[in-house]
């Protein structure tokens, strides 16, 4: 069967896509989210993503037909754009002519008393957040936790997760203090990640059983409210303090979480 | 004093920094490089870099005094610009309007045998280079081994590196495999990380005294040649291997490098 071919910018389809990318207002309104590229939306559709419009250039179906396959099995509808509309569509610079829309996943509201769980407050770089999933999920992590706030179907984020933001449960929570009081009566150990060097070092820290680790934002790290309900930690450096990257943090606190069970 | 203002974009300077900001190939011919924002090119005047000229709107001077004096305090020239022209050089969505062209550093030659050092076999990513060189700067690693096609003064690189690259001692390379040939040769452990399950575990792997730990590029790895004469190490991982990024894979890598000896 042949996909009708839309050309014009005015589509309405198109509109939605756009308007979707674009901003986390239309995404929560919808209840939506945009994909590129061909092995993030296959990626998307092999872990059962809802895709409800394909979209894709004649030029895309001859290179990418298997992962197209994939894609079109799953999708609800699909056309064939014109290159000019994928270029319109694109945020890369070379466009690879395949996009979906999403809809959002169920997240999960339950988490495992014996889990190891990485907490994200408010973590506002897309490309950091798509890289601390990336290494949760290569790690074997049980979850993510996220704020509300937290726009796990930002475009960028989910392009830099290749595709582990829609594979990794994630617990979205509207109050994380309260989640992690929750977390501590369940038995859990709730740690917050601090620069402070007189908190905890992580290579000092009991990661066995249930975990949650607390990381802020880049900048401010995490707020307050929530370091004084946390044991701290702290990931000793020799050098100058300023320089950890919020995603490189990550990355050593959650093979700390679970270097034990790794060696 | 109060410096001239340039407002056009066909004078000289002006098109010197855009071709040193474009192209690795202007950045070796002239030997200078371009640095953008008030943090970044303060924190270059403060770690000795030669800055061969700094440009500046009023909003600026008014907004970043006390940077702006540390720049002017190491700049051999110096003039205002028009917002216009900030624009104009800008990279970013919302420029600073601060912008230096800085000379390229004396890279060192020789290798501390005693001193542990990441070698970066072809990684491409700016993005990556500039997180590797904060991570590594954090952690106190003695330096940074890279071969001549790595690009330090990129200035994507230069920005995600929050001066690291201008900090860290960088040593350059035409050869790879004989310069790890004579780090093997002065008695350094020299590893090469491998998604390769079968290899040894770093958790497994003796850091202790001098060692060269070589990262390849996300995708293709290290390069077969250098990965055959190192000895081999792996993260293990519980999870979807593919996820790791390279950046992730050389913090942990660099985390556990000096694990031992932060704890």
């Amino acid at each position: 069967m042949e996909h009708l071919l839309l050309t014009g910018r005015t589509n309405e389809r198109i509109k939605l896509c756009l308007a979707v990318r674009k901003t986390a207002k239309a995404r929560r309104e919808n209840g939506l989210f945009f994909l590129e590229g061909a092995r993030l939306c296959a990626d998307a559709a092999a872990c059962g993503t809802v895709i409800s419009l394909c979209l894709y250039t004649d030029r895309a179906a001859e290179k990418y037909p298997d992962r197209l396959e994939t894609i079109l099995a799953c999708a609800a509808q699909a056309f064939r754009i014109t290159p000019a509309l994928s270029e319109y569509l694109s945020e890369t610079q070379s466009p690879q002519g395949v996009f979906c829309l999403c809809e959002m996943r169920q997240t999960q509201t339950q988490i495992d008393p014996h889990g190891k769980y990485l907490a994200l407050s408010f973590v506002q770089n897309p490309d950091n957040l798509g890289a601390v999933s990336r290494t949760a999920e290569a790690l074997g992590i049980a979850g993510l936790i996220v704020e509300n706030g937290c726009d796990i179907y930002n475009p960028k984020a989910q392009r830099a997760a290749m595709g582990s933001l829609l594979r990794l449960p994630i617990v979205q929570t509207q109050d994380l203090c309260a989640l992690l009081a929750d977390c501590r009566a369940k038995g859990m150990h709730v740690y917050a990640s601090t620069p402070d060097s007189t908190a905890a070092k992580v290579t000092e820290t009991d990661f066995s059983g249930g975990v949650v680790c607390v990381v802020g934002n880049e900048g401010n790290g995490v707020r307050d409210e929530i370091l004084q309900s946390c044991d701290k930690v702290t990931i000793p450096m020799a050098g100058r303090a300023e320089s950890f990257n919020a995603a490189a943090a990550a990355s050593i606190l959650l093979w700390e979480m679970v270097r034990g069970e790794t060696s």
